[in-house]
């Protein structure tokens, strides 16, 4: 049972990802601000239901696990906006593997090794299941701002060539969904929702 | 494209899940009542944290594949309380039935049917992956609950054999975790979290 009751701590301690603020507002509830927890229910559904635009050498079940865990460090380094500069950048590495060995580290032997090494699979984004993932959490933005008039793209004054690069996962790893992404952006410079830079 | 477009407008409607409160409260996050789509997220993720106590027959993929899409049909149906009488769970299941062919509709076939009859799997809690799915989404509050002085319990004048009566799948799907509900719900009557009947 001691197994269990660090268990229970790790699932306790995931109520705190609930209050993680993201840039992505819900225009459904008041415009408030989404947190990571919604967010990361959000990818790991995306990434199954577009599933068949994933290369044979992707797992989707690990893909779905790695979205459940990838924002997890977010509970000690906070969510760093996604055009922060690369200073920035460095501050929340280093702040996110402290995190991650804390909060993982709460789980028994094997789990939390073996989480802690799929987070960081996600992190490196090297394989093709990481590759998959990682272009999920990147491209439900796309979809989410597109539908609220441009939303945090259009608050922060976001080119079109910072979206394709930060997409471009997708080239390789869901080509219908890179060509997707490219039309999006095009209709997005089209409507003001993206400076045509 | 139009299957691309039609898997577009599904993850477009996905937000709205994250408008859907249910009767638990994040104390993290100002005590505000917990929405459908982070609730889902933290089922998920605690179902493969505890897939070693599942049985070899169970399936944790499907399993958190069920759980990511369990409780969409709120969307048009909303969430209803676990205590409510009979009568209304017989109103709010005819209002599923609807969401479900409503919100899965959205999707290209043959994925509207697959998520569909897996949505219905889990309601009928009849396989081995749809019971232990089931057991994870009534299984959580207790760690909530425990957590918050009683929580939603405390509220309502919950007692511990509507909790065990709750969680019974937890007996043949998960015996380790049925005992551990089981001490729990002693504890909460110790408390006074649980009335002792």
């Amino acid at each position: 049972m001691t197994e269990l009751a660090a268990i229970s701590d790790f699932i306790r301690e995931l109520d705190k990802l609930k209050a993680v603020k993201r840039q992505v507002r819900i225009p459904e509830d008041g415009d408030r601000q989404e947190n990571s927890a919604e967010h990361s229910w959000h990818v790991a559904l995306m990434a199954t239901s577009l599933s068949r635009f994933a290369g044979d050498d992707v797992d989707i079940a690990r893909v779905v696990q790695m979205i459940l865990i990838h924002d997890l460090v977010e509970i000690d380094a906070g969510d760093m906006f996604a055009f922060a500069s690369d200073a920035h950048h460095d501050e929340q590495e280093a702040r996110e593997q402290a995190a991650a060995d804390r909060i993982f580290g709460l789980l028994p032997s094997p789990l939390n090794t073996e989480l802690r090494q799929m987070w960081q699979e996600f992190e490196d984004a090297e394989t093709p299941d990481a590759r998959f993932a990682k272009a999920m959490d990147r491209v439900l933005p796309v979809f989410q701002n597109m539908k609220a008039n441009g939303g945090s793209w259009a608050r922060h004054g976001i080119s079109r060539s910072q979206i394709l690069k930060r997409n471009a996962y997708l080239e390789l790893s869901a080509p219908a969904l890179w060509h997707y992404v490219i039309e999006q952006t095009d209709i997005a410079v089209a409507r003001g929702y993206l400076k045509d830079a």
